[in-house]
């Protein structure tokens, strides 16, 4: 079976919801931590307009991370495993084969 | 005459490259730290993309702002005048009739 076709049961569904919402909270505090570095360290016009095209890219890229749907959450999962903010046991619970399809394609 | 007419000697364009070098300066150090104080407050992902929509802004705004040529300068003086960026007394040893035309403008 293709994993895109898995059905989620309602607890698989509440454990995916919140493991991308820890991925979530912590990329998000690691994206203001790092703005507030790149601020402080600001003394140029150079400086504003990369912090600016920094944003541009983070925004683009996790406006597009988090917008799922559960056929494609897979490869959420497996692209947040890959980036380390969200951690193997926090899929427990999951479809054991979907958490082995999700943890090769990390590895990819 | 247009004041866009206006005939620059090389003392004027001297005095208008020091002017507008004043005012990027004085707006560009506003910005820096106007943007190093809101990053600084910054505890949730929509105060991020209120920065990124902000610094959107002023880019736009300041790339169009110090792009002139010598006909309109006039426009960009009395722009920087009424926004307080530009000093009244650092326009002395211009033509007096563009000066007085700048400061009127100013006022709009």
């Amino acid at each position: 079976m293709q994993v895109t076709q898995i059905q989620w049961s309602e607890t698989e569904e509440k454990i995916a919801k919140k493991a991308i919402a820890q991925a979530k909270e912590r990329e998000i505090a690691a994206l203001m931590e790092e703005v507030r570095q790149q601020a402080d360290s600001i003394t140029e016009l150079d400086h504003l307009w990369h912090l600016h095209d920094f944003l541009s890219a983070r925004r683009y890229d996790i406006d597009g991370k988090y917008d799922y749907d559960y056929p494609t959450l897979v490869f959420v999962f497996a692209r947040l495993l890959k980036e380390g903010w969200l951690h193997r046991d926090e899929l427990n619970g999951l479809n054991p084969e979907m958490v082995s399809k999700i943890s090769a394609l990390s590895r990819m």
